[in-house]
């Protein structure tokens, strides 16, 4: 494979290319496939963006055939018929039948644009500039969105200038177990001199993607939301990472019965791939005036094709939710065995996740590494996640084949018993 | 058309639906169509993102066909053939023939993400933390960006954080045509109390588009290259709308002969309406550590796809250019004609531009939109930029046939004839 | 009296003469007298500013003696003998003994300006932005230092500028009796993605005056001062209020064993009421360039002459320090039957404090007020602090004689004996 | 002299003690004496400090007298016989005979707490964050205020913070004489892209003092009132160098006419040398809510007393006002002697300044250095500003006596003449 001119031309800042470095060149649902016709199996499907697979034959027809009508693709933001099927489903197809009504922000075209938008406008719509943002949590790198992240990695290649306008505070189970966080946070806004800012908003993923797999505890997530209705901030549920099905519900606060004011949607929104976003607020809280904030490609209309492919396709039944979760429960299952196997030759790990979006925490950065780089050469590519790499991550498309999920559980499986015998 | 669930969906904050308030659903080069078949001749073209007219057929072709061998359309910043060639492309067609040597760094696919990453780059390479930017610039709305775009309309939308980070110095005439505004940034340089903080980078645009098609003199050009060497800042051109051929070059600053620090391209760079975008740094710039800067969509191999094809077709040879050069005169007679049918009937009124990259500043907003709104009831989509949205601007595409040209400029001056005379 | 003049010609910010709305005009030691002759016992004592008491003759006559010989009252910060005689002293009389070893700034002669410098210094030690203050922690309302300070009041009324550059941490105590806060400091500085930008400093008070006089124990600071050295942090002790023997102690930190890398010191260090404050630091962190941090009022040298007559007078052996003890014992006894008292009247009161700072949570800022009104009535200045102004708080005279230190307290018994019983 | 303790303790940050070596014990008006007897003139005064020169006896005895009827020195902001008197007193002398209304803030006593106050005020009052302020402006360095303050030598030492809210225009004259620079500043306010946030207020010194002299002429500043006005922007006179007579009148800005929104006044303020300052704000602009601006010293009665005796004695009719002017008129010639000296010895020099607050620029550091060096040998003490000290600076005491003038000028002239002959 010729990696020559990648190397000499793409900045250091590359990353993925450094953990799998081959030259990719087909992927069809949970597979890739490099140049010299290795084939892998994909449990990263672009960190959640493949929650459909790669090439996903039906959003990809309904691409081919949009383009065959020379449909708009770039309009900006004009009225399209593509734009408004995307609506219409989406109305149709995920909020109604869930009791929601949002009015939709197509903002730029990636995660930390919508973050950016929601965040802004929760600041305009109640007049305070502080955000709540949470131990872990991962929100973009935009400096509006970084001011929410908690990774020092970002946070530190600012070149000076620090990011403002955020506070921290502890996520679920960041106490410990025997402590509710959001007693803390209770406290700090009843408290006028605690140095807590009242917030407009507090933004928060329900599992915890790039911060290692922690999961909000429902009960936990209805707190947040009843501690935010009763202080007058709103709630905004960063659902890039785990919406869109990935916990086994479209939006994964649905397990816990809450109904956040904002919204944001990325990755898997377009099911193809494509750079796509869109913020859901709550009607009366569009304060915006027209064109306060753009961006070039927040229309994209080839984006909403497959986006509203996708909805059709999956979500007008339960059936693809339910083969979701029956999925998820065998990888728990194994995930679980995984941690026990390497607990019991001295490396203490656990097993944790919702949905198809689970982790092994082995507890130290090199142990996973060592397992998701032995996993590579097996031909499975995985990631890690967590403030130090500790946590083995599974995202694997939920369209994966039976065979596929398998086949891939068994390579880490034997990556887990020969580091674990090590 | 049904237009009541864009309308009851969408928020506020859309725009160019309220200039152009009918469904489109087809496009082709530089025509759009509308539900009910009606045809607009598109001197907007997607603010300029789509230089090779709307669904090229080439660029179309090669998108499709790597759809067919089931390419990698998402895969985060992996290595894929389809990232390969458009480096090599980007390499042999564009950079060596013009004695340029650039490494390139994919951010998130949008405009607004590569200026964060330029500007975070020039910070963290000089170890300071101001940027100076010009009036009537604008360079994105995330935090980062929005702190160098001199736009009040989003300045003032942030919800109560001021942004930080860059000084606006005048561009060039913004001080009148027998001040060099270059004098003034010269003088603050040298002065220890005159509250410039050293910058580490100055970003600027060879023409500005959303300011109003104000035009930088090569000349100035030139002398802000040779300040920014003098005093070893970084000169970042951000060539997201002026790029790509639009002002008869591939990049807009070869006209001055100057060989930037670093460069920002979006808009047209995928050639077919998508998000893409790229940061090209002078190689020993590259101080990123491996995913300091990151994002979903940072290598849209699809878009990398339909670039290379662009390249390909258009930039091999000087054909295209010369084309470019060659309508861009046809657009420059007959907007000083409109001025000059504007001037001699109480409306003062100028043209202005590089390439087809044209204004007519009519000095009201209100004319300009009279001229603009017209222009749409027959059958022109065109838009007005400047402070007050006083500037009519050209930014057809580049590949739009001499028939469509002259018919949308025929348009324009009958609206302009009709206002003129009222 | 006339009050017209003051009412109509002062801004509405001023305070304290609304809770105590009579014009002084002579007061001796802890006694204030109004212009009818009427004679206040004074528990407020300038907010800690007067330790030393109200025109205390050994300094008032250092002072004249000074003014006698035409003395340097202002110089900048020209070296003059008062200030020699000032830092010799304070090495002699207070450094030396204690076995600390710190260099001395002198910057603008009030308590913000110390922890504008001391944060500053130790960002520019550390190359970090970042410090860490406390739940409830007051340091100034400069905007610099403001960004430490917890008091919503001055923290919402920056007029849209939020405060940037400190994180805040839970104060010892503010997670309930069984959670030691350190823990929670401790796993965010080891958490790559906690959002806690690892810090320069931590600035911290070991009594917290405003805040309630909620007192560090003297293990978290011992802990707080190892996890500092531990992880290369700064320990800033803010010793504006608890400072100049207010504890018991010269220094507050001196229970606690440890030496910080800075102090600030202000309030009662000129000992006679007048402007005046310093920052040490060890000798190491004097990174300074000649001039980077000035101010008009920096040597404010008639200042330096009470301050070294304070020294001398009190600070050569422990008499005055065991004095000081003695009558903290007796406040200590007198509030706690206080605090019993009302709260067997179900009004739940605790005492607290360390030395002649010391205080009553009375839980409700009504109760305080209402208690704290009486008390003025009866001839007691006495003020409240806490987030809610919770907390009746003693500050008398260190040197105030055991009449009027047991006038006071019967008169306050008194009143919450009235209260208690209503 | 003694000097080691005072080498070895003082942090390095210390200026003063730099240029003049000695150690000072003795002060009467214009003449400083060191410890070995020598004397000194003093045209430094302070920076402006001590306009009624050192040790002034009026002053002193009024101090005194209030010592021994043991008045309150400090009472934080409560009301008290000297704090009516001051007020009082600034109304009738000050306030009433020049047609101006205003009330009186008492912040911190120092500059920078008056400019934060001021500052932050206006934003409050407007609900904006920008201040604009001026090239080569200085405000002071706590943070707030040194957002608006120029030198790079504090703006570089924050230790990676940015300051924020604040925008630079060029003061007058920045640009050459044939350019007004208002006509920028009113251009950008009109431009609704230029990258000015519209301001909340304007913050400027009729001289800048640390800046090197530049005196804003009379129409501009008129001028400049007007656009504040017609903008609905709040005028805030920084007079705090150039203030309490310095310019031949009470306040600097009375030559122009005009009427300022907001004034800070400190060092010269209290006549003594003693830190006090204050705000003075149209009664309208009074929006504080108690409390939100504090501070320990925000009314030091001793200040307060000198600065009561210093409006009785100096400002109940135009005695001392036309002495200034007189004396100014004599430093202007001998300095434009000075000036022509060097210019035609090949040191292109000018001579500016308004009433006692005089300057030569010499163009270069070094000669200014070696001049004053000089001087300080032969017993004159005068400083340099300027941003690159490049201004020889008399800021004499205005009750110097002819004699003690006239000695100052002649070394300065000797030493002129020396370097201009080398």
């Amino acid at each position: 494979m010729q990696t020559q001119t990648l190397e000499r031309m793409e900045s250091n800042v590359r990353t993925y290319s450094r953990s799998f470095p081959v030259v990719f060149s087909k992927a069809q649902n949970a597979r890739l496939t490099d140049e010299n016709g290795r084939e892998y199996i994909d449990f990263l499907a672009g960190a959640g963006t493949l929650n459909y697979g790669h090439n996903n034959p039906h959003l990809k027809q309904a691409m081919i055939d949009y383009l065959a009508t020379d449909g708009v693709v770039h309009g900006l933001d004009m009225w399209t018929d593509a734009k408004r099927d995307y609506l219409e489903t989406l109305e149709n197809v995920i909020l109604k039948p869930r009791g929601l009504e949002y009015k939709v922000h197509l903002p730029g075209p990636t995660g930390t644009n919508a973050v950016e938008a929601a965040i802004r406008l929760a600041r305009v719509a109640k007049g305070r500039h502080n955000i709540v943002t949470f131990t872990n949590g991962f929100h973009g790198v935009t400096m509006g969105a970084l001011a929410t992240t908690g990774n020092r990695k970002f946070r530190e290649a600012t070149g000076g200038i620090p990011t403002q306008g955020a506070s921290f505070l502890p996520f679920d189970g960041y106490m410990g177990e025997h402590a509710d966080t959001l007693d803390y946070f209770e406290k700090l806004l009843n408290d006028k001199s605690g140095g807590l800012d009242v917030p407009a908003g507090v933004i928060v993923e329900t599992v915890q993607g790039e911060g290692g797999i922690n999961v909000a505890g429902l009960e936990w997530l209805k707190r947040l939301a009843d501690i935010c209705k009763a202080h007058d901030i709103l709630l905004i549920i960063d659902d890039i990472q785990a919406g869109c099905g990935r916990t086994g519900k479209f939006f994964s606060f649905e397990h816990a019965g809450i109904k956040p004011d904002m919204i944001t949607n990325s990755k898997s929104l377009s099911g193809f791939g494509m750079p796509f976003a869109h913020v859901l607020m709550k009607p009366e809280l569009d304060q915006w005036k027209p064109g306060q904030y753009n961006g070039t490609f927040r229309g994209f209309n080839l984006a909403m094709v497959t986006a509203t492919a996708a909805l059709k396709k999956y979500w007008t039944n339960d059936t693809f939710e339910r083969d979701v979760q029956r999925k998820a429960r065998i990888v728990e299952e194994r995930f679980k065995s995984l941690a026990t196997i390497l607990t019991e030759n001295g490396m203490p790990a656990t097993e944790r996740g919702r949905g198809l979006m689970r982790g092994i925490d082995v507890v130290s950065g090199d142990i996973a590494d060592k397992i998701t780089g032995m996993a590579f050469e097996h031909g499975l590519i995985i990631e890690t996640s967590g403030q130090d790499g500790e946590v083995i991550k599974c995202l694997c498309p939920l369209t994966i084949s039976d065979e596929d999920l398998l086949e891939g559980l068994d390579i880490l499986e034997k990556c887990v018993n020969a580091v674990a015998s090590q």
